[in-house]
Order: structure tokens, then C-alpha cells, then sequence
């Protein structure tokens, strides 16, 4: 199929190459000339705007975004000008579900159909075989299966049917995603504080072979300790760009208890800082009632 | 080899199985003689008693004690009556490691061998390819070896060195454990309180093709789903056997901040009560403070 | 001063008494004519609309509302009729902050001025002396100070500025509330369950005099003991009214890691059932890999 | 009365006073020379030794350690050789309500009585008027009474019988105290990240008057701002010195959830390192899947 691919970034340049893979036909849009010229040697038309890029589809247009989701709406702001009834506007990246019910309904007032897609599998899922969470319109799906069919990985994709519920899923995915990583990393810390003296990597490779928590990322934390036996090289901080805070949000709608998940979220925010103002209050506390002693800042 | 099976509960009897399909000869007793009538017909040779086992096997005698924790030490201690110098006593339950290294010690002062090993990977597992985690003395290590190496799934054996250093693992990896299992749990009441309708076994399984967080507990999720779409026969009662909470108390121990496993921990506490005095004692401060109705019992 | 004070639930009536006792006029208006005629009794001149009400009162006019946060702007919208430019609007309600932000920069186009104010202390502080945490532009402050200097408990009043300031500071005290509510709540969960048998009333008592944690909410404790000694009568349903929850999402917002209020909030939020789908989820994995034993719902 | 009094620390020396405000005479001993020397130009009879204090008392004794948690074994130890039958030791630091236990069972087998006292207060309640919460034997509380009685707050004490009780209830007091401190950092961390700039003391004053919050906890929070506007010269290291991680471990024996108390106690933990290996896994991980740029250590 002809596709239009509009973002280039990490995941969205390996994409294009993996649909070109699958002799897709990607017709490929960046503000990154650079990114749209390395994919344009692996075989994708480059376009030098959003409008050139439509003009190369065919009807019904399929676009394909993979942009940052803060830009999304911006995106679909300038295509708007450009696009017919019955073309198809993809939202593949990480946009918050409520945004793509937002943009679904304002879309299909112009007969533009929106599909939401969650994709999991990091870069590399991108590249060789990818996992998506699809909500939108059926008819919509039925035009652009072939496209994910072939980008995922075996069985990787699953059209949840409602829109907004592709992005949803991914949503709450990620945060399973941050407390089983977090989960992962108080394992590790439990034992590094420990009296044992454990080779990290060794660790991590036998918890994949037969245990029960044998998983990806305990693979991927197995090829992270491979590189820095101790992780010495690298700092705690945890950053997070947005699902899990969504997930904690839409538990806190719901009424929803979800203190594993909600913790992982609190505990990357408090990575952040070096010292904390809960910490002075308490600190300051204990020495007015006890007179503890109160560590000072020179 | 020839092994002393001690313990033919759910994983001792598939561990027996595992054992004599590799060609070891077991020696095999449970206070359960049907267990022990089972696995002799598997191949085993049954005993009557710990006394008639250890008879029945070869110095240095390996006895191989699949038991609950609790009553390790009686076992042991009868044992000891029996045993001679260069004997092995294998724990490969979930013992506490503190009581595996005082076992150490004070077998070691009669000349016998401790080995402190974690199991992990299920019934299937015992059954079909296990994982373990080994302390001890490397003496005794060379010696047993062969039967892990065999039981095992390929690569599924750690040999960690110091005492106790297997049963910490494994601890540790039930905590990892504990918090993977209570994320994913969160994650699904997330999804069952939305206002979309997901497929759970659907979203289980594609989380398990291409997804950052495909996993055994989520190829089991999609197996538990599978028998009982929306798990309306099941009740939220989440027992637990120990680890995960020696592991907590470990990480109190060593100023270890594990609040995903702490909450994980406590929120299965909390499945065990319909209601809590906590709750109480808040919504009675409410009604003082706030007039805020109370619901009375009945 | 002549007040119009607008919403005569639990906290409205209670307020209208207390500006009563201080010699100010208050003109009352409730959809419920039962609470205006009470009032009325009691010396405040009743109305049967906000027309009425607004019309009764004196430029600058001061308008007090008391009701649901859900029903501010349907006030207001109807107000906004009959207003004139330099009235003030107070909202003394539990208002979302940034619903305040809006309301104050939309009311001040019109030139008129709104206030945002929380109020703490309970019903009875309502009545007999509140605690008043206020936003706002000075100039409208200075006006209203009297009534609320008046109805406040000595030094009970804090203008702290900006817009929107009020409501925020109330609901971050709300959300601390939240957090030693659970405290209370958790320590005498522990001692319900301990192996000691103590008087609950006597201990809250106890700990009423001396100790650390002294406090408004530990006397409540201790009268809500006083009433039913082991609150066998109530079940321990926390329901919420909103505060707790937007102060951790402000707390998200801001990249703040406050675990206790969270957990506060999350636990009142798993009070609302008597059983929870993350557990069905964990016991249904216990069974899959370690066969341990279900609870089934008949 | 005559009291015995071992341990002149920053309670003790208070607490000696306050015996000596009321009459009582006191019969002091420390390692420390000087603390003792103090306490004698108060008014009371300085010993150089364990021996020389009990030879000063009279039958029967009554011992009041007011020592670390580590030592009190110790001191008892010695104490032993010296004391008759009838005599009373009672503990009033902050030991684990077990060893209490412990400790009764052994001395009743020698006819000494033991009586474990939590004290609370803080320095300031030491000197001018504590709050007790006493377990032990009634025959020897009906003896020391007077001595509790006078040196208490106004109906700050309270007798709870069984042995072990003073010290349990103590240990959850402290636990109340650890989340309660937590919410009032946290609610503060809210305000200091957030868009206004309140003046702390100001809020934390007007907390105490009339709102829901107000607690002697918030006079000390109002009395630390005083001091320290921003905490500016403060570190938020919140040491612990034992009772909050007692309260959180009795909690796990008794599968008691308390997710607040826990967290306040875990966050503790976390203010100790600047860094954590949780973090570094977290961070190490979002680079192995999705290529999220980690920082470095130099």
C-alpha cells in the first residue's frame, strides 16, 4: 500500500523501513530533511512539506503519524487543508486517549476517518516487528490492516474497536510497563544492598531462563548490566514522558486503586531531586519535638 | 545420581519425575504414601521413612528436601541421626535464607553440607525445566551439580556461592515477582472500570507478541483468561506464602526504599478483609468533622 | 456588613448563624425554603431568588456562596445578570483552584471581583469560629475582611494574595487531612489487630494529652470512640469529596512525590469494594503457575 | 517518692527535673559524669554507679531506665545482682514491646516486676509534663502511680495492663507520628512547587487556628518556619531512630495493611541516598527499549 509516514524520529524512521520491508510504498515527511533523506535512500519518496506529501497519496489517502503528541494537533491542523473525505489519518504515536476521541469526532465531521494506534516494542519492535492497540472506525481498519499485518510481529496487533481505545490500551500497557520495571529495580537495589556479593548479569540471565518472571525487560536488563556490570556509569534519574501519569490520572477518574503503578510513577518523580521539601519539613520536625540532630547545608 | 526426594507435594512429586526422566534414581519420601506410591510407580523407589531412605542411598548421600518451611528444621533434625560426614542436605524450598545460613553452620559443625537452593518456574517447571539459585559450598556444588544441570530448563541454574546466597535470591525474585503480578493486575482493573470493552484474553495476548511487557505471568494472564473470560468465578483473595514479605521486612532491614513491593505486599493484606478498621476509624472522622453520612452495618 | 449568602446546606446555615451573632445582615437564598426559613428564625432576611437576593443588598455588594462546587458557575451565570461593576463574589466552597483562576478572570472583565476562599474547621467551626484561607485582588479584600475577621476563630483568617491562592491552599490542606486521617486510621488498624486488648476511647484520649500527635482530628477519634467503642455500627466505606484527589493530580502536575496523600486517597478509593478485579487477576496467576488455591464465588 | 533514675540523656535529665518539681527524690546515674553533676545541683542525690543507686533506694525499689533501646538489656543485667524481690524496673524508652515482653517474663522469675513505659512528649513534655502509656503488672502500678501521675500532663497517662502494652502502644503512636509528619512535608511540597508563594509560617499558623489540621505537629511546623522561612539551611534527611519500622514490621506479622504508615517510613529510607540503584535499572531499562538518553555519571 502507499503510505504517507509523517515523523521520522526513532521510532518512526524504523517503521519506515520496516514497511518498506513489506514493499510498502512510504512516502515520507520530516521537519528533519537529514531523517527523510536516510529513509529516502532506503527507498521512500521524500516529500519537502505536508502538502507535497498528500499530493503523492493516492485516495483514500492513509497518513501515517508519528510525531510527538503535544504536535499531533498541529499536524492535523495544516492536513486538514489538504485532505478529501474517506482518507485516513493515523495517530501512532503516544497521544493521550482522551485528545484522540477529541480529534476522532472532529475529523469525522469531515469525513476523515482517525484511527488511534498504540505501539509497543520500543525501537526495535519498530524495525523488525511491532505490537499495536488500534481503536477507530471498522471500515477504516478493514482499508489499513495489511499495513500493521505486516509490521508487527506475529500476531502483534489486536483492533480494539472503539476510538480511543488503541491509545487507551497502550496507556494502561505503559503502566504496567513502569511498575514492573520499577519492580525490577527494587529487586536489583535489595540486592546491592545486600550482604551478597551477586553478578547482576548472571542474575538477570537466570531469571529468564525458567523463572517466573522471565519477561523482556528482565532480558533487556540482562543486556543493560552486560554493558556496565553495576550500572556505575549511569545516574538514577527516571525520567517519563507521560503514559504512566495518564494511567494514574484515568485510575484516579475511575476510582480505581492502583497503588503499584501510582508508586512507580511517584518514585520517578522524586529521582528527579537531590533533596526534597517533605524531607526539610520532617527533618525540621524531628528536631523541634526530639531535638535530632538536623543535617544543614554549608 | 542417586537422590533422596524428601517432600512429594505439587513440586516435589513433578521434580521426582523430572529427575528419573533424566535417568537419576530417586529414593523418594512424603508422609503421603499415595504421593510416594505414585512417583514408585513413575519409577521411583518408594520409603517408609527418612530412615529407610537414607539407607538406601550411597555416600555421600544427597537428600534433596522439597518441604514447607515450617518444618524444614523437624526434618533435619531426624536426619541428622542418620547422616555421616560429606553427606549434602539440599533445601530447594522457600526457606527464610537467615535460617538457611544457622542450617549451614550448624550442619557444617558435623561435617555435613548445606546447599540453600531457590526453585522457581511453577508446577510446570518442576516438572518440565526449572530455575535455580544456588548457595553453599563449592565442595558439595561439584557434586550435585549434575541433577540441577538435567532438571533444569537450558541455562537455568545459578550457582551464587556464599550460603544462603540461593534462598536470598529467590526471595528476591518473588518480590520482583509480587510487584510484576500486582502491575498487572492494576493495569486490568484500569481497563475493566474504562468505558471500553476489551477482549481480556485478546489484550493479553497481543501484550504477549511485540510488547515492551510480554512475559510468563502474561502468557499466564492470557491463560487465565482463557478458561474465564471477565474472571467472574474467582475471588480477589490474594494469598501469599512468605517470600514477599521477607523480602519487605529485608528491605526495612536494609533502608531499601521498595514501595512497589511494599504496596504489592499490603494490598494482598488488604484482599484478605471485606473491611477495615481504618476505614472506620475515617469514616467516622468524617462524620465528626464533616457531618459526612455514615453507612451503619446492619 | 450586609451579606448575600448564597447556599444554606450543612456549612451555609452554620455561616449565616455565626455573621448573625456578629451583628452583620445577611440576606439568605437556598433552592431548599426550609434552610431560608430556618435561617429566617434566626434573624436573616429571606429571598425566594438570587434576583431577590441581590436586590436586598447595597453596593458594593458581597455575595457569599456556599454551595457545590458543581453548581459555581450556574450561580454565578444567573448573578451575572443582576451584578454591577465592584460587587464581590466570594466562593467559600471546596472549588477547584483553576475553576477560581477562570471564574476570577472572566468575573474581573465584567469589573467585578471574585474571591476564592477556602474554608477548614467542620460544621462546627462554621458556626462557632472557621478557618478561612483567602484569594484575590486586595482592593476587594479589604472591603470583606470584617465578616470574615469576625466569623473566624482568633487568627483563623490568612489573605494569602493571588487568585486562586485560597483554593489551592485548602485544597492541599485537605489533602493533608487525607493523609493523617489514614495515619490515625492505620495506627489503631494495627492495634485492633494486635494481641492487646485496649480501650480505644481511652488510648485516643491518652494521646490527646502530651503526646505528639495531639490533634483536632485525634479529639475527634477520641469522641467518635466515645459513641461506639469499637465502631462495630460503621462500615468502613471512605467515600471522597474531591480535594484529596486534586491534590495529588496537582501533586502529579507538578512532579511532586507525595506517597502518603496518594496512598490515602487510593485506599479510600479500594474501600468502595468489596472485592477488586487486580485481585481476581494475582489469585488467578497464583493458580496458573504455582497451582495455589482459588476462592471461588459460588 | 524515691526513683532510681539511670540515664540523664536529653529525656532524662528533663524528666529528672520534672520528678524533682514534684517532690520526689531522685537518685540519678549516667556515664556521663556531667549530666549527673546537673542534675544533682536540681536537687538530686548524684551515684557514681549502678551499685551505689540501689543501695540509696529504698525496698521497694523503683528503677527507672530511661536509656537507648540497646543498653536497657545491659543495664538490667547489672542491675540484677543488685535488686530483691518486689522491686520495679521500669523501661520508659522507646524498646521493641517483644523484648518487653522478654524482659517481664524474665524478672517476674526472680520476683522483680517490670513495667514498659512509652513516653511521649518530646524534650519539652519530658520537662513540663509528659504522656505515658503503661503496661505491667497492676500490683507494681498501683505502687508507682504517684510518680506517672505528677510527672504527666494533666490526665496524661494511661495504665493498659498486660506487659508489653505501654511499649506496643507507644510503637504505633510513633508510627501515627511518622505518616502524620509525612503529610504535613508533602502537603508542603505541594506549596512550594506550586505557582504561589505562600509565607509557610503564616500557613502553618493559620492551620492551628480553627482548621481541621491543627495539631501539635503544625505548632512545630509554625515554630520550624519561624526559624527557617524556606528551610533554606535544612537537608531533608529524615533518620529514623526504630519505632516506625517496628510499627510497619508488627503490621506485616499481623496483616494489617497500612500502605501510609509504610511509605512514610520507606520515603524515609529513600532522603538517605542521593542516588538509587531502583533508578539506575529504571533508567538503564528506558534506554535498552525505547533509546531515552540516560545521564552519566562523569
Amino acid at each position: 500500500m502507499k503510505v504517507g509516514l509523517i515523523g521520522l524520529g526513532k521510532m518512526g524512521l524504523h517503521l519506515g523501513k520496516n514497511l518498506i520491508d513489506h514493499k510498502h510504498e512510504v512516502v515520507a515527511f520530516d521537519l528533519n530533511s537529514m531523517a527523510v533523506e536516510e529513509l529516502g535512500q532506503y527507498g521512500a519518496i521524500g516529500s519537502e512539506s505536508l502538502k507535497e506529501l498528500v499530493q503523492a497519496l493516492t485516495k483514500p489517502r492513509i497518513l501515517w503519524l508519528m510525531v510527538p503528541h503535544p504536535v499531533v494537533d498541529t499536524v492535523i491542523h495544516e492536513l486538514l487543508s489538504y485532505l478529501d473525505e474517506g482518507d485516513i489519518v493515523i495517530d501512532a504515536g503516544n497521544s493521550h486517549y482522551k485528545e484522540s476521541l477529541t480529534r476522532y469526532s472532529s475529523l469525522r465531521e469531515q469525513g476523515i476517518h482517525f484511527v488511534d494506534v498504540g505501539t509497543s516494542g520500543g525501537i526495535d519492535g519498530a524495525r523488525n516487528g511491532a505490537c499495536y492497540m488500534i481503536g477507530g472506525d471498522k471500515e477504516a481498519w478493514e482499508i489499513i490492516e495489511p499495513i500493521f499485518k505486516d509490521t508487527a510481529v506475529d500476531n502483534g496487533y489486536l483492533y480494539t474497536g472503539e476510538a480511543g481505545s488503541g491509545h487507551f490500551l497502550k496507556m494502561v500497557h505503559n503502566g504496567i510497563e513502569y511498575g514492573m520495571m520499577a519492580a525490577i529495580g527494587e529487586g536489583f537495589e535489595v540486592l546491592e544492598k545486600s550482604q551478597f556479593d551477586y553478578d547482576y548479569e548472571k542474575v538477570a540471565k537466570i531469571w529468564n531462563h525458567g523463572s517466573v518472571i522471565r519477561s523482556w525487560l528482565m532480558e533487556l536488563t540482562q543486556q543493560a548490566f552486560s554493558k556496565d556490570a553495576e550500572l556505575d556509569d549511569i545516574k538514577g534519574i527516571m525520567n517519563s514522558s507521560g503514559e504512566g501519569k495518564w494511567t494514574v490520572e484515568t485510575a484516579l477518574d475511575l476510582q480505581a486503586a492502583t497503588p503499584v503503578i501510582a508508586m512507580s510513577l511517584l518514585m520517578r518523580y522524586r529521582s528527579l531531586e537531590t533533596d526534597t521539601f517533605t524531607g526539610k519539613v520532617v527533618a525540621a520536625l524531628r528536631n523541634e519535638f526530639g531535638g535530632h540532630t538536623v543535617e544543614k547545608n554549608k
